[in-house]
């Protein structure tokens, strides 16, 4: 159980019955996952988190395949066991393969690796100096 | 100054040397970036972090870009300052725009908070019941 | 089981019995909860452990259910279960609602999204100001 | 310099305009904080960023300036400079002294501390068990 | 179950055989760890990670035991379950008994919550300013 | 500065005085350091955070310059600039050289990279079963 008893869709009602809807609705789901039932005791807070979800998600020039990695590195990061579960769950339903999935693992590996020794040692950042035509546009760390 | 000497490119011999003239040919760099020349005090690490970049970089079917997003977003969750301004310096030279980098920014904010609500109410995950073909075909959290 | 064996109180002797003592006279409890049980190996270490958290909760002008709350903004941002259980039925025995906890974790959520995003965007913070008596006395992130 | 430039006011048009004027009149202020000018570049993340903003610091029954702490709270956790620096100063405008800071802090310290001690031991949670009406009514850890 | 299905060994072959087979030959197993059979999806970067963690484990100064116990600190600063209980069960392995794993973990606990009041208070490291030969050569925070 | 003042050694009364007095004898320092004089303001905890650093580095079995590597993985994980730099320091003052202070850091690097993988993947830890004695006696992640 979650510390807070989920909000059923038999109990909502107002705001709360109207986001579930739309949530059912712009997904094809049959039930409201718990996520959006654990945080409905707040109806107002449910509202604003929904919609910036589906803004977040549906608006701008990043591809959503894209943006659920993301997420998943941020989920990986942060050690979170829902998030970890529902982004990955959501990429496989947009083609992601296992090779795939721990290919983007990889990277998330890397850069926490990465990140700790640059903080670690106070390396200080200096913009690359290209002696030529990158053979690689973007620069090495 | 960081918390070690830089190994110069003087300094390096061996398999130093090698790495830092890999580093410059394959990127079209003028200089080594600091952040090798900071554990370039290990030879052998040295060796074995810039192989690791490069295959993590270079191999697979994730986009070039999206790796960089990626590397973007786990070192803004872990607020690494050298590896915040690599790369973002890496994304604009492969093309990303301000509004871009806002937008990836906002995904990472989305679901560092999104994270910590999952954790602190300790929600379950259950897979998506699809009641019918979704409209989207990835589930809402 | 825990990465320890329990210290039990029948196995308990001197500054760890004293302790476990302390503990159990101070909030009523009829058992010691395992979080001191699991670091009694150390007994100094327990003493310390106990005596800072007392004092952390006991002294000072923030209000006690103050305090649990922000324990519970702490664990949640680190994901700690045995914490973020704890010091949520600590603040339901202070009397929060669900409504409550999710209020409090719709703060940390808040929070934990936007520093991410002033973090990886590297905003330069610069004192607020005023062009009038403000209408809300604290500055706006 | 952020590494976005800053959205200035007097490039603000449309949305970006009108939030920004909200900003400013609700607080009193005669300039945008940085943070805002930063995301403004997507503008509708903007407006919905100042909206949760708005209802997280005032719907609820949780006090504003306890609020402040949760956000210096996660913001300390999180080590970032922005929020930190902002948050406190928050405080400040609502009446906290250097020995509250501290105090805040302090909690901060300790629980940072005991949640790495939980984890790292894989402590078991169990809810507290009374021997008799507590003489504090929150359990010990 | 992991996200990924293991790769078993039955299933291994070029890369991901050999892999195996020094793994298990090197610490005399009798079966690869499940760590190793996940991301065994990538072969290249399983090859990498694993000569990756020999190479940190068995060159240079720092002895064997004391890199186990770092990497059970920062698996407990960061809450990662498998990590934790994988690198106490190689303490414990190497010698490392009940008191001592409190101990290590004291230092952790310790470590964890000086950092959150340091970088919540913006605190100005200065290096140490002695005033005769030291009582203890390493200075106090 | 801080974002609270530093209580001055002239400025120190009671506890704080006696806290100031037992930092500079027992380390031979002429000055108090920061960390100390910014949290002077809340006098009692003060005296509990030197007495818990001084019994956390002082007693027990682990080598005080083992305590001190963990320190460093632990702040630089975090990224607590005053903690990294501080025990960086304490590292040099005890002998470490630049060699050994960037091994440390890539065993950082290795864990908080392996963290992220076997979170983010939910791997399973299943105890090592041994084949025969094994040649490395700790099992392999």
């Amino acid at each position: 159980m979650a510390l807070v008893p989920y909000v059923t869709e038999d109990d909502a009602t107002g705001t709360v019955k109207e986001v579930y809807e739309d949530i059912k609705a712009s997904r094809g789901l049959a039930a409201v996952p718990n996520f959006w039932r654990a945080i409905a005791h707040r109806p107002e807070y449910l509202r604003q988190e929904w919609d910036k979800l589906q803004s977040t998600l549906s608006t701008g020039v990043i591809d959503r395949k894209v943006k659920e990695m993301i997420a998943v590195a941020v989920s990986a990061t942060n050690n979170c066991d829902y998030c970890i579960r529902s982004h990955t769950d959501a990429l496989r339903s947009l083609g992601a393969t296992d090779e795939e999935i721990v290919e983007l693992l990889s990277v998330v590996d890397f850069f926490n690796g990465s990140n700790a020794i640059a903080s670690g040692l106070k390396v200080e950042y200096e913009p690359p100096v290209f002696a030529s035509p990158a053979a690689d546009p973007a620069p090495p760390e």
